[in-house]
C-alpha cells in the first residue's frame, strides 16, 4: 500500500461533487467510510486495531502497556468543503512512515500507535478537538453531552446511531500515561515554509486565540422613508468594526477576521434592527492579542456610541497560547538536522490553528511536522500541498519515529 | 362604529405577543381575520360587499356599474413584525369618513367605494402590491403563478387554500374604468410632517426606487492562518461599500440602505468567499439616484479590486418616479385650504415608499394623504401616530370625499 494508492482511496470519500470541497463530519456516513479504511490500513499491516472510550482509533504495533509509546497521526474529518489535506495528510503519512521504518528494517524499541481523533473540526457539533479533548480531561461529559448538532442530534444519539457506545466517553488517563511522545503532521495552514523555501517545519507554538461576538443593536425601520439624520443603523457600526479589525491587525502583525454574520430582520428594504458579527483574532503572543482585540472593542465603541447603536461585546472561547514540549521540537530538530538531505532544514514556526497536538500537550510531550502548502489555502476545496513535498513529510516523519522509537 | 371600536377590533390580529408586531400575510389566517373585519364593517353600513377576480375586497355605496365612482381605502396586510397603522389607518379612516360623512348628512352624486388591496406588502412572495399590480395589468397571470413563498407554496394555491378562486385572476380593465378618482390615506413613514409641523399632508411623488445585488466574490481561507496579505476576503470591500453608500446618499439628499446580506461559508473562523449585500436606494428624482448609484458602484468596484474580489452588481428590480395625478392633487389642496380649521395647512410630500396608489396612478387618477409619524419610525412594532392626528385625518378624508363625491 503506497502512499499514492493510500491517498486515492481516500480521495473520493464524502466528497461534495459540486463545491469539490469534502464534508466529513463526524458520526456521518462519510466518517465511517474513513473509520472503515483507517482499520483496513491497521489490519493490513497486521497492527492492533482498538477504539478507545471516546471513538479515537488506534493502531498498535508492539505493546500498547508496555509504557513510553510512540503515537503519530491526526484526524480524517473535515470543515465544510474543506481540503483533502488537512487531517488525511497527517494520517496517511503515519502509516508510510511505518511502511519506511519496516522497509529500513528499523528496530523498534517502544510501541508505536498511529491514531485518528475524531471530531477535530467541530464541523458538526460546534467544538473542535471533541476526541481529544474528551481524552485528555478537557471537555466534561455533561458538557459533551449537551454537544448538538444542527438538526437537535446530541453528540451522544450521534455516536450511538453510528455503532459506538457513548456511556463510555470521559478522560482517559490511563491511555495517555502510556505515551511517552505525541507527533502530528499537518499540511502548513499559512505560506511561512513557502515564503522560506522549506519542505518541511516543526511547530513552535500555536498562537493564542479567542472568539468575540459583537451585537450592534439599532432601530429598525424602513429603508425607503427614513431619513439618514433619523437612523439608528447598526451596519454602519459593524462595517467600520470590520475596517478597524484589519487595521489593527496589521499594527500589531497578528490576524482579526469578521466571517460571519447574523443580521434581523435581514430585508432588502429595512434598516437592520440587529447586526451581529463574529470576530477571531489570533497573534503570535497574548500581549499582541490583547492589543489587537482591545482596539477593535474600542474603536466599535465608539463607532456604535456615534451611530446612537447599543454595542454588546461577548467573549465566546479562548484558548491561551500552546507552547510544544520543548525537548521533544529540540529531538525532532536534531533528528531532521541529521538528515542525509543536506537542503532538508527545520524552520520552527507559529501557528494561529488549534490541533490534537495542542490539547493533549497539556497532558503529554507533543510535536508537530508541517508540510509546505504553496498557497497556504486550508479550509478550503483549493488547498494543496505538492507530491515532492508530501514525499518530504513522510521521510521526516519517518526519521522522526526512528529517532524516538527505535533506540 | 367609532374609529376607536374599529381599531380595537383589528389590533389583536396577527400581533406577535413576543415581539409586538403583527405578522398578517397574505392569505393566512390573519389575513381571513383581517378580511373577515373588512366584510363585517361593510356589511354594518349597509354596503354592498364583493370580492374582485384579484382577492380585493370593496364595499361599495351606489352603484358600482354608474361610473366616475370615487374610491378610498389602503390594505390590511402587514411586513413581518410591521406596525399597527401601516395599511390598516388607511381603512379604518375610510370607514370613518363615511360615518363623518352620513352624520353630515352628505348626499352622494358618485359611486362611493372602500377598498382593501391585497398583498400590498409582498412579505409572503416577495412582490410588494401584488393586488393592484394584478388589476392594473402590471403583473401578468405567468408572472403571478411562478411566486412562491418560503415554504415553496405558489400564490395560486395559497388563494386556494383561503378559499379563493386562483382561476380568476388578471387585469381588470373594466374595473378601473367606473373609478373617477382614488385616494389612499396613509401613515406617513418618516418625519416630513413632524418636522413642518402639520397633521396631514398631501402625496406629490413617490420617489424613484430600486435594488441592487452586489456580489463580492473572494477565497475562502482559514482566519487563523491566512497572512493578511495573502487575503482575499470580500467582507472588506462589502464594508467599504457600504460606508460608501452612506456617504453618496449623505451628499445627494437621498437615502440607501445595506439591510439584508448573505454570506458564504459564514463561519467564525472562515475568510468568507461571497459577501452578497443588497442595495435599496431612492431619491427625488431620477439624477439624484443614478447620482447616488452611480457613486457606490464606482467606490464598489475600486475597494474590490484593491482586494483582489471579484464584483458583479445586478439591478434586481427598480420603479421610476410616480408623479401623482396634479389635478386631484390640486383638487385635494383646494378642498382641504377651504377647510374651517385655519391650522391645517395641507403640505405636499415626496415619499420614499411604493403604495398601491402608486401602482393604480399608472391607470386612474390617483392621490394619496399622509398622517403625521411623531418618530418617522416604519415597518416596525415602534410605528405610531396620535389619536389626534389620526382624527384629524378620517377629517380631512371625509372633505375629500365629500369635495369629489357629493358635487
Amino acid at each position: 500500500m503506497t502512499f499514492h494508492s493510500m491517498w486515492a482511496e481516500l480521495l473520493p470519500i464524502g466528497r461534495d461533487s459540486a463545491s469539490g470541497g469534502y464534508r466529513r463530519y463526524a458520526w456521518t456516513g462519510a466518517d465511517a467510510d474513513c473509520r472503515t479504511w483507517f482499520q483496513e490500513q491497521a489490519e493490513a499491516r497486521g497492527l492492533t486495531y482498538e477504539v478507545d472510550r471516546n471513538g479515537n482509533q488506534w493502531a498498535w504495533l508492539g505493546d500498547p502497556a508496555a509504557g513510553n509509546a510512540v503515537v503519530t497521526g491526526s484526524h480524517l474529518d473535515s470543515v465544510p468543503d474543506g481540503g483533502a489535506f488537512d487531517g488525511p495528510l497527517g494520517v496517511v503519512s503515519s502509516f508510510a512512515a511505518l511502511d519506511e521504518l519496516r522497509s529500513r528494517n528499523a528496530r523498534f524499541t517502544k510501541p508505536l500507535a498511529i491514531v485518528n481523533f475524531g471530531d477535530e473540526e467541530g464541523a458538526r457539533f460546534g467544538l473542535a478537538c471533541v476526541g481529544s479533548r474528551l481524552t485528555a480531561g478537557q471537555l466534561t461529559i455533561e458538557q459533551a453531552h449537551r454537544l448538538t448538532d444542527g438538526d437537535g442530534i446530541t453528540l451522544p444519539r450521534a455516536m450511538e446511531a453510528a455503532g459506538y457506545d457513548p456511556d463510555t466517553i470521559g478522560a482517559d488517563p490511563e491511555r495517555l500515561a502510556r505515551i511517552g511522545a505525541f507527533v502530528e503532521l499537518h499540511v502548513e495552514q499559512g505560506r511561512a515554509l513557502d515564503l522560506s523555501g522549506d519542505r518541511v517545519g516543526i511547530a513552535g507554538a500555536i498562537w493564542p486565540h479567542g472568539r468575540w461576538r459583537f451585537d450592534f443593536r439599532g432601530e429598525a425601520n424602513h429603508a425607503g422613508t427614513t431619513r439618514l439624520a433619523d437612523r439608528r443603523d447598526p451596519m454602519l457600526s459593524y462595517a467600520e468594526t470590520v475596517l478597524a479589525a484589519r487595521r489593527e491587525a496589521e499594527l500589531a502583525g497578528a490576524v482579526a477576521t469578521f466571517g460571519k454574520i447574523v443580521v434581523e430582520p435581514n430585508g432588502v428594504n429595512a434598516i437592520p434592527s440587529l447586526v451581529r458579527g463574529w470576530l477571531d483574532s489570533r497573534a503570535a503572543d497574548q500581549e499582541r492579542l490583547d492589543t489587537v482585540v482591545g482596539g477593535i472593542e474600542k474603536a466599535a465603541r465608539a463607532y456604535a456610541e456615534a451611530h446612537g447603536v447599543d454595542l454588546d461585546i461577548v467573549r465566546e472561547s479562548f484558548t491561551p497560547v500552546v507552547e510544544f514540549d520543548h525537548a521533544l521540537r529540540d529531538e525532532l530538530a536534531r533528528i531532521l538536522g541529521k538528515d542525509t538531505d543536506p537542503g532538508l532544514k527545520v524552520p520552527v514556526l507559529g501557528t494561529g490553528a488549534g490541533h490534537d497536538a495542542g490539547i493533549l500537550s497539556g497532558s503529554i510531550p507533543t510535536a508537530m511536522l508541517f508540510v509546505r502548502n504553496p498557497t497556504g489555502v486550508s479550509h478550503s476545496p483549493a488547498e494543496h500541498a505538492a507530491e515532492d513535498d508530501c514525499v518530504a513529510g513522510v521521510t521526516a516523519l519517518a526519521d522522526v519515529l526512528e529517532g524516538l522509537a527505535c533506540r
